[in-house]
């Protein structure tokens, strides 16, 4: 096994872990023509979502989404609109269990030699219809693949399963509680799925879906499955993408960024506030501020924190919220539903009087008629 | 078996269909305190949506809902509200099973004494969190009912299904190809499914939850299974109501209602209106006439068909639209979404000057006007 790189920080210690997304489907169930992973919700391919959970866990090395060779060209737009960060695109086979296999190579062969990609201890298998896939999860199936060799999340059935003899009918049905749903992500020690896909034979490449049979079945090890939560369901019908949707647009209006540029002795104020925040709705970074190449904000652009809090102590100036706002427009978000950006304006001078004038505060209501065109709704506040 | 009653017309010959919906579960998976078959999707609860679909079918005689004792009145409240006919409220038991043979007692025993019903052949139970059951399925289950004295909808699994040893790591997993996830509705010979449950051991009542499982333990009748479509799908997560919203709406936006008042050399042009309409979208009734009294409209304004177009030749009139008007007001539909409402004249009169003066169109401005408040949407069209 290779060494480990451990250069990612907090997640699993020391194990270089790297994610394979399977997006070769047609999505037949769908009745569209265009394949599910690829199907805008909220403007936005399902894909992107995937890859944006995978890429925002620093302690993922490598993503490898593997696609048909028909829709490189689309993911490579994709990635590129969208600033994905860390991901390999890898031409799929003509099975879901194929296109895995190519995507393990880019780790182990020099098929793809212009591109070998630093061989992890842990891989994940996670498919690109399972856009809302947590950190916690994540982290517990490669812990056990760590233990175990081979790991994957499991839910309660839904419905009973039957199975039905050759004339149509019940034959048994299965009792309910023995039996679960193998969901994804999995998690895998590299070595042992990729000998596992090595020995597999044509009849399994073509015809099984399951990874953790294939380790079962070619090397003996027996998966832990781990309780997973129900947002780890995959996007199947056509109804899923509605409910997709939903979900997202719900996500955006509860989530909001704080960025400051407060000088020392008030970031205390924006401290509070975040944690103020924190109980009502998801605060996606604490006190940051703002510059135009912060690759920090780019990320949280290109993720889905809509709603901003702007804090600032000078003189009310709405030079910074303008900078926020370009940042915003040139940041290739689709803004389908409102941002809303509030400005708050610390006023910790001594001056008793009102800070800001009749004609700046003119200024600032112009500019929010402006960028409310924009679907930017911009409110202002003055804290004395 | 009760020879047959076969008033009901269209449906499976001569046979008397009743259907039994448990709609007693607490909903704990959704994570909310409302039950998910109370919860409001578009302003209707989901159990209504279910009812609409079971007694739109002229074939099945009673629907019996079994709801939690808590629930009763909330129960009958939703049938008073939107005007659900043939449906009886049974006291459901303290499981799914206990609830079902509760609601097959209205049928066979005097313990709900005054509202004994009369038996049918074949009984069909149904989850009342699957609004959107179409008749075929209904009609194939029935059938195969008749004649393998069970049957039950079934649908392709979308996950693997996973056994655990004991240690919470893989044993097997099925074959996926080889196994179907038991969906609703099923369908029993009533003296049969009856019987089941009459030789139940308390173990399977408290425990079991598949009725297709008691048919052939009880009686060995091995139930018939019938491919259904993606719609049969359960409303389980809370996902699911956001998906079930969505399709509600497309349905909404896609059905329209012909009414006519025209004499009958002119019937001919609504009935080719119909035609011409079907191949767009889903016309709910043919030609109908306006009558404040007509149970068949108020059955439409019940269901989900919120679009209209009204067809008169007479002098132009805005008193018919207004009547229309009126009794959408009075049908207590919640009007989420617009409703659109399509007013064509047609002009056969010989006299070639056009018959609708400007007094006239005034006052049909000033009313369209009106109605917009109320969310409906009012278009005139004259064709000479």
């Amino acid at each position: 096994m290779e060494p480990s790189s451990g250069s990612r920080g907090a997640g699993p210690a020391a194990a270089a872990v790297a994610a394979v997304l399977p997006a070769g489907g047609s999505g037949e169930r769908l009745g569209g023509a265009t394949p599910k992973q690829f199907c805008a919700v909220q403007g936005r391919p399902l894909v992107s979502y995937t890859v944006r959970a995978m890429e925002r866990i620093s302690w993922i090395s490598d993503i490898i989404v593997v696609v048909s060779p028909e829709n490189i060209e689309t993911m490579k737009s994709i990635i590129e609109k969208y600033g994905h960060k860390r991901v390999t695109i890898v031409k799929g086979g003509v099975t879901r269990h194929r296109s895995i296999f190519n995507g393990l190579k880019v780790f182990a062969e020099n098929e793809f030699s212009n591109q070998l990609l630093q061989k992890p201890e842990v891989v994940i298998i996670h498919d690109a219809v399972r856009p809302f896939v947590e950190e916690d999860i994540l982290l517990k199936v490669v812990m056990a693949a760590k233990d175990h060799g081979a790991a994957g999340a499991i839910r309660p059935l839904v419905s009973t399963v039957v199975a039905s003899a050759a004339d149509g009918c019940l034959d048994h049905s299965l009792e309910r509680a023995r039996y679960r749903a193998s969901e994804m992500p999995q998690a895998f020690l590299f070595n042992i799925i990729y000998e596992a896909y090595q020995q597999c034979t044509d009849y399994d490449l073509d015809y099984g879906t399951e990874c953790l049979h294939l380790a079962l079945k070619y090397c003996k090890t027996n998966a832990k499955l781990v309780e997973g939560t129900a947002d780890l369901w995959k996007v199947t019908y056509k109804r899923d993408l509605y409910a997709a949707e939903s979900i997202i647009k719900d996500n955006l209006s509860q989530q909001v960024c704080v960025v400051t540029n407060v000088k020392e002795d008030v970031t205390q104020v924006s401290l509070l506030l975040h944690e103020s925040l924190k109980s009502q709705i998801k605060v996606e970074a604490g006190s940051i501020r703002l510059s135009k190449n912060d690759g920090y904000l780019q990320d949280i652009f290109s993720g889905q924190c809509y709603n901003f809090v702007c804090i600032n102590d000078k003189k009310y100036e709405i030079e910074e919220t303008r900078q926020l706002v370009d940042m915003l427009e040139q940041s290739n978000i689709p803004l389908l539903y409102p941002v809303v950006l509030i400005s708050v304006h610390l006023d910790v001078s001594e001056n008793t009087s009102c800070s800001i004038g009749m004609e700046e505060l003119t200024r600032i209501k112009k500019f929010a008629r402006e960028v409310k065109k924009k679907n930017i709704l911009l409110y202002g506040l003055l804290i004395q």
